[in-house]
């Protein structure tokens, strides 16, 4: 691979800190929200909050990897010979997005029943979404990378029809005050994922070299910028007007007609 | 450029040990304060709090780049090869300058459209004021520099048009108690950031070398102090002296005649 530029070396250096420093400053936003939020949503913001943590700690990890795998020679970019753990990432998506779809569902206040059983569902769909991607990524060949993408779809597929399909009867269960809301944090979640594969196969359509490097780190630091802290900031407004709700006393759900 | 000379450098060093200690300091001061305030005014503290813990971690990383970017040679101060980052700023600025402007919006106690749409506008404003500046900060050009800083100064203009006349009539309808402090937590704010373009334009207008180079960092240490610890203490005692009235019971606020 050719060498990396000083500016481009330092656009990923920024993005990362940057990164981390966006998730840890969510995560206690968050967790200091619980306290504004009725007690039924406290584990809503628990987990949106870990799903931040989670996601602070790797890029503090990335970070550091990143700054390792490279050092200055004579004012240029040169690789140290330690290379840069990209698998931070995997480690922290069987984490994160599986506990994402579990803070949508559990802000929506469904039955304990049916909570328990979308959550589970949508976590095991979307750990082995993750888990499909991974021997792709680090597949050396373009057909590695396409088998193994392709295979990841279909439970990303499965999860967006879930989330269309399952829960649209649900959505339309929700007070009016925020089924606007939990729609958007829907939408947002499935568009910002949705960006995840475009960056993915970039890799196995001739994108390469430093420019791929590039399009690549920082596009996924912006998604899980848009899919954690965004759609978290989401997650708290909703918890946050359903307790307004609960606290005027009108603890009873009116269906929408 | 003309080496630095060991004052020099231990002015800059210890300027940005005092900048993490006093932003990490407020941080903790904000976020006990919480526990004192109404509850309308918890998610200012929580932000006000926020600015300052994202910019404790900037200066603890501006810290480090700044102790690793020189080191001693026989006595004497000699660049180490890996450049200062000095883009930490920006991205610093880039999250806590449209939180500093969302938490003025969110201790005024407007009603919730309001909140919202000058929060949004505000925000915006600012991230782009930000992002505009930066080309022209790392511009090798003058013509670079004056370009993009006059285009940053467009948003500029327009953040205080917002805050001294789109603000005015919400400002005179607070209570008369903590009208004085709000006005001066604007104009603070307004000053502070004034300080700013002009440590900016230093660079443009024929000030080089080490000198620059000192009163740039420090400058921008001491105007980063008094817009987000003195402003956020302003906003602390905004936040107490409303929630006295509210717990005296006193919860509607009548507009000043």
């Amino acid at each position: 691979m050719e060498n990396l530029s000083v500016g481009q070396y330092y656009l990923i250096y920024n993005a990362f800190s940057f990164g981390f420093a966006a998730l840890a400053a969510a995560t206690l936003f968050f967790w200091l929200g619980r306290s504004q939020v009725a007690v039924q949503y406290k584990t809503a913001m628990t987990i949106t909050g870990l799903v931040t943590f989670i996601a602070a700690y790797h890029y503090f990890r990335i970070f550091e990897s990143w700054s390792g795998a490279y050092g200055f020679v004579d004012g240029a970019i040169s690789a140290s010979g330690t290379p840069f753990n990209d698998a931070y990432r995997y480690v922290d998506w069987l984490l994160t997005v599986p506990l994402l779809l579990v803070e949508l569902i559990l802000v929506m206040g469904l039955s304990r029943a049916e909570t328990v059983s979308r959550a589970t569902r949508l976590g095991i769909l979307a750990a082995l979404m993750i888990a499909l991607g991974y021997p792709g990524e680090v597949s050396t060949t373009d057909g590695g990378r396409w088998v193994w993408g392709l295979l990841s779809m279909i439970p990303f597929l499965w999860i967006i029809y879930e989330l269309f399909v399952g829960l649209s009867k649900s959505i339309a269960a929700q007070p009016a005050d925020v089924r606007g809301l939990i729609a958007t944090a829907r939408t947002v979640t499935v568009l910002s994922w949705a960006f995840y594969p475009v960056v993915y196969f970039a890799g196995a359509v001739g994108l390469e070299g430093t420019t791929s490097l590039v399009v690549i780190q920082v596009g996924y630091t912006i998604a899980d910028l848009i899919a954690k802290v965004g759609v978290g900031v989401l997650i708290y407004l909703i918890a946050v007007r359903k307790s307004e709700v609960v606290q005027a006393g009108m603890t009873k759900v009116v269906p929408a007609e």
